[in-house]
């Protein structure tokens, strides 16, 4: 008896592998639905469909693992693949883990199965973690191996009796966990589309937001978020409460030209308020605490990390030698950031921080060095020396 | 009979230096006031100024160069220094090109006069473009040379009878021309001060900004903003009108931590409402035509690009290679953005060039090419092999 | 009747796909082979294989701009894919477009034949280049899509009696243009294998290198070699002169870990004599002419350069940036390089240019600047002032 | 009574500082020897002089320390400013530390006092760790700040009764410790003058070198070389055995133009056997075990570290950060490398790890995943999506 472990959301894709699945042998089918923070409604869903059709299922409840351990590393990472807070691409390594664990718990599975298509990332990110943590189960492709349309999973499900719902009317595809929300699909793909008010649900328009401005202090320590305004807490507590607080906001809209993983580029609409928040007051954090050296290369080791997450790599051993670097960056990044949030925009109106390299006295020249100012021409002479030197040998013709 | 030409601004420091230079035995003093787009005010009451002394004075109005010749390669480049637009930075060289053509012009010159103190940036970048264009002349920093301070300076000026106005009142430095207005001193420099509404004068505060949202379209031409709503024309024209679109709904203060020439971090204030407008229409246009890996570098690109333009080094050859690479990827960076204002935010709606590498064809893999879905299968298998590999001989322990 | 193109070497793999094209229906062949500069007798058994197998046999002499618009360009972008000068990789595109010419010329090409198998990096820069320059025609890789096996290939062409020689006995694969030759397969592929002697043709062994060093000179014009020892010429006479000198002292012998385009690590060997002789006399003249600054990021440049030529994505519009700074660069790359050559080593001995940001007078301070060492304790007393802050931050605990 | 504390080489410029302290009302002259591995000879010249001069001569051996806590993560960091392995680099902090630790221990230190000009690079390196570890001790550098010749040197040394020995003849400025040699000055300067062999004494010139190859064998943990051939031992035995190896086999002569700290291109002839072999043999090993995405970026890494290491900022945060990430990947940096040493060249002929990426299954593609070759269609078919569009879009004109 052949035994497949679904990598389980509720939605039409994932719906269908189950009959798919079965027609091609495999008996036993167990669904994992890993809960990172999408709509209770979602999870629940996905729990009675997997159950009306006769699977053994599974629910993970790893919001607090996902907020630790993920989202706290993608803000010490100011986390940015070309404007994304890669809000779905961080949760596929941990759904692939938990996929993982559940197979090996339950045991006996005989494939791993996924519902992604050939075109995404999730694909690479998905397998690539099952492929690390069960490197000996196979893994099923069923949409992208089978070459399905939409059009035909419809009519299958109805046809075999599987339970999708009203997805006919579909026309957006939504991914949704705690990092953020991701709106796809439709007319959407066109760069040059206005997105329509009624994609967003989790940040307020411009209309509906408050009419007056709100100031808010985020505290970190070693680079987590640890408390916003009142709401001190776990990652989990705190990115809960600013994905609460800028989406009343309006703040957290993310529009911006992708290119994904096999080459395409294409127009994405996020929207990620917490994130977007909380990595605003990170990013000025930082830049009190650093030296302008180490700013400017930690975001070219940040634009590394965010290549690396956006192709799910999470477990790569390039991934561990940047933590090391962003980590040792984040010992110093602790204090308090005050940002304003209002009608979709927000500002920073000042930071603070035990580790702040900035310097009243120093700032003045008023130091111990007893330096002045006239000191300085020497090295006012020598600014450009290679360059001068170059305009003369222009010059010369 | 001895010869100095000082860049004459008007101000305090600058005034000091016409009798300080008397002192020291120069008889005929030309001032020259660069014309880059501060209020009118201003140059008009440097020449008041300057003519009440006694000196010969000029006036160079560069607003259409700086604007073409500065401020449009700065939008081809994003200009971002941590976050500053380099509205200031790039003056400087301009001004001090124009001070060595205008003393090659008037002839006899034995020495350029400046007002910078040795804190700052501007001694570097002034000394450069002089030193770099007229060689022969030596150049004189009296308030940083004899270590001069703002009370002496207002004392000395009041003992000779030079006319510094109101001078002992003024809290902020403030520096203005097209591309931005900064604004420093006093308690802005500590980073945790929130700065009063009145430092600001071409931004509206949130409260007096429109209370609805504006759209506007910007066109680019080769990377170089052509038109702005319905405003057509140059640089110059297309720049003022940002400034005054973006002014109106308060986009474009900037409030950030930067690091100096000479190694100090200090807390700065502007605003440069067009330069952010239009630059961040300017992203939004390149990230639609350029590819995955050339856009990652470009970033790369463009902040070497502000390193230069911060430190002045304007003519600095890798400034010309730099430009070579920005300018190859501008002559596909032609189309329109559409990007809506409101109190104080930015959003970018839609985004359309001829030269979008997105193809609706090539994301619904309905191609020439007739790529399906099920061919992904070896790619996903691979990606992450050496990671893969890397993992099993962790495991291996 | 359909008609095929096959890019042929005359090597077993391309000569199988004669046949196995004609099972497929094909009934024209056409053949073409370009000559990148390898064995004149590989080029001749080529045409003499083809047609005796009844094939209407091209050949496409492409020495001269191939040495020009290909080695030359790598010289100026000191092509270094982790040690390799990117030899056989920048030869494919141009095969490539060779063969979308000939395609064109002949006309009713119904398909393109190459004979790459699914591990290497060949199969992505030739099929890059054929669809970039013919991309109605389809692409046809029937080692790679039939998954054949060297065995069953050489019992397939004694089956059908195609012409394959003495191959059974091949141990080493073989590829050789004017750039350099790679030699792999077997037990080369182990890391710790030492090559034996017999892999290497161009370059002399240790003891069979002369006995006495030889100094030869170098000339580049704007980054291009113009002429080396008494050699002047096109740069495909001075490559093969290049070539002829390093490998009479045994220079250009490379062994190193690589990286594939499908993720693989594997070990290589080449043999670049002149490819290694002249990158490095490049290398010593850019360090003559280029300031600081842009000498280190030019290596960043030369990086993403030859990650591209690795790629096989010549005609990449991030080519073309990446050229344009470089090309910037080049124009000064003009003077000479002393190098001395001796059993497998090599020394730069001196360089001279007119670009030279060399100035005896500057390094000895004696310039019109008249600056004093006096002068430069400013300097030296804000060198890491930010530093010396975050010693102060640490040691307060 | 004053007291100085002298940084003191026994050379030239830090023997006339004794004298001239003196002059300046410094009683008491306490003088530090720091041996970093410079010859026995000099340390105890360096003791004669200081006592007959009457000072309290200290001696602090720290080559142990300079091994393994400054040469091991060179070599991690495969130490590299165009082409210099920082020897001198990373020797000054270390002596800037000790002097501060001697001062600290004497007690009543007023004022160091170190011998550098102000066209050099040391200046900056010896003053950034004398405010680090001693802030509130003021520095003095009486050569650069009273603008003193060689020649007034001399002089004054004789006037004096200094002790200088015939340093009149002297011709080159040579600096010694165990990571190399550096030899400066007169028609070295000169980039097209090729050094005499004269310079040379760690280092075999090629008529000298042996007329046999030597193959030997260099183990690596954790990325810190443990043995060479038949030597194990600390770092300090295995850089003297390499040195005394690589440099009978002519191998660690170096030529290069080298941009200085203010500005200055100057060109530099060092020796450095140990650090050119052990770095050589380091790469090869980090080139076997890491990814090739991991590989390119630290490369980077390694170019920051070299900056800062040249610049002297040891302990600077950006150090620290740069060091926990190349931390990171030497954990992995174990295994041997065989490297043959012959005429001054050095080829690596194999290498090894428990670490390796490289797997013979996987690069046959016979592996638990099956990988197929023609799964591989995809794949190439995707290659350069964008770069397609592209083209396409050109050819559209």
């Amino acid at each position: 008896m052949k035994k497949a472990l679904i990598v389980y959301s509720g939605g039409l894709d994932t719906t269908v592998c189950i009959p798919l699945m079965r027609e091609q042998g495999f008996e036993e089918i167990v669904t994992l639905t890993v809960d990172v923070g999408q709509p209770e409604a979602d999870v629940r869903q996905a729990a009675d469909r997997a159950r009306e059709m006769g699977c053994e299922h599974h629910v993970a409840d790893v919001k607090e693992e996902f907020a630790a351990e993920y989202c706290a590393p993608a803000i010490a990472a100011n986390a940015d693949y070309f404007g994304y807070p890669l809000s779905t691409a961080i949760a596929r390594p941990l759904i692939a883990k938990k996929a993982a664990e559940v197979a090996h718990a339950v045991g006996g599975v005989d494939a791993f199965v996924h519902g992604c298509t050939g075109k995404g990332n999730d694909q690479f990110r998905i397998e690539f973690g099952l492929r690390l943590f069960a490197p000996d189960i196979p893994i099923l492709a069923p949409i992208r191996e089978m070459n399905l349309t939409r059009t035909w999973e419809i009519d299958y499900a109805e046809r075999v009796g599987a339970p999708i719902g009203q997805s006919k009317e579909k026309i957006w595809s939504i991914d949704e966990n705690l990092w953020g929300r991701s709106i796809e699909g439709g007319r959407l793909e066109d760069p040059n589309y206005e997105p329509p008010e009624e994609i967003f649900q989790w940040t307020a328009s411009l209309a509906a937001a408050p009419g007056e401005p709100e100031t808010v202090e985020v505290e970190f320590r070693a680079g987590v978020p640890v408390r916003i305004g009142s709401v001190s807490g776990t990652p989990l507590q705190v990115i809960a409460e600013a994905n609460s607080l800028a989406g009343k906001h309006g703040v957290g809209r993310i529009d911006i030209m992708e290119d994904r993983l096999i080459g395409l580029k294409v127009r994405e609409n996020y929207e990620c308020p917490g994130a977007v928040l909380l990595i605003a007051a990170h990013r000025a954090l930082e830049a009190l605490v650093t030296t302008h050296a180490e700013r400017a290369f930690k975001a070219q080791v940040d634009a590394q990390w965010a290549e690396l997450a956006y192709q799910g790599l999470w477990w790569d051993p390039f991934m561990e030698d940047l933590n090391a670097f962003i980590g040792q960056v984040q010992r110093r990044v602790s204090g308090t950031v005050r940002m304003r949030l209002f009608k979709g925009g927000m500002t920073v109106l000042g930071r603070d921080s035990d580790w702040a390299l900035y310097s009243e006295a120093a700032a003045s020249f008023d130091d111990t060095t007893s330096l002045e100012q006239s000191q300085m021409t020497g090295m006012v002479r020598t600014h450009g020396l290679e360059s001068l030197l170059y305009a003369r040998l222009v010059r010369r013709g």
